[in-house]
């Protein structure tokens, strides 16, 4: 099963998205996490690869079951590793082989072109605490279908 | 790619631990997680089913990926996701197909038998704060041949 690590940078109350070419949707940096690779060295990786620069105390913020049905069959499915991280070293790219990196206001993740279910899981790194869980089932055109999301946080007896 | 998830939960000092016949090594309840299921679904369904019980706000506390080799050889790659949770209602099954149900006191997990990263991951779920991260790799005879580990925790710009 494929599985996608990604990393949204929050910065002086902005966000460090990639838009990507296709559709102009925004997306988070990210990528394929490899065989035998931890989730959290995969984001790291990806991040900096993509960016050219290397996150501060990334944390993770929400795993997610993403399928996509063609009618009742389920086509393709994976999961994403959603991570957050409180700025940065170094100057971001601007053009890349991905798309365009670019700074944005965090409340403009609740208006800025992406897929509906991206834009649930970005709001929550960004601004909530604890963990988010879930499952997305999207058309092959991504169209949000169905989603469930559960949420966690630490407990007291954490050290009690 | 197989994934497992598994949940201790921790009440009055001790863990709930499932003694597996083959070896008498201890793992903590779980099992797969299936298709279109969010891991936090899957761990507490999983948990229900191994124990009779229901776990009291589970949350996720580390996410291992597990690699088997043969010589140089990757044999086997899995992903392990272990939650902690304070307390369950109910009481617990003795006796299941899957071995049997044991209290014990947390500080046992230094010694009891079981797989070397286990007892890496389940001390990290019921002793310290945050997030942990890792590889582990083993022999085919679950000899532990290499962890490595990373840790993160939530940061002060949550919320700020």
């Amino acid at each position: 099963m494929q599985r996608i690590a990604n990393l949204i940078v929050r910065k002086d109350n902005k966000v460090l998205l990639l838009k990507k070419p296709r559709r102009g949707w925004y997306v988070a940096p990210g990528g394929k996490i490899e065989s035998g690779e931890s989730i959290f060295t995969a984001a790291n990786r990806e991040f900096r690869e993509e960016t050219g620069t290397i996150p501060l105390n990334p944390h993770l913020k929400g795993i997610y079951t993403m399928v996509i049905k063609n009618d009742q069959d389920i086509v393709n499915e994976w999961m994403l590793f959603t991570f957050v991280a409180d700025g940065l070293e170094g100057t971001p790219y601007e053009d890349t082989v991905e798309g365009v990196l670019e700074w944005h206001p965090i409340e403009s993740l609740h208006h800025l072109p992406m897929a509906e279910g991206d834009r649930t899981n970005l709001l929550f790194a960004v601004n909530e605490k604890g963990m988010q869980y879930g499952t997305f089932t999207y058309t092959e055109d991504f169209e949000l279908l169905n989603e469930t999301i559960q949420i966690s946080t630490e407990g007291d007896g954490i050290n009690a």
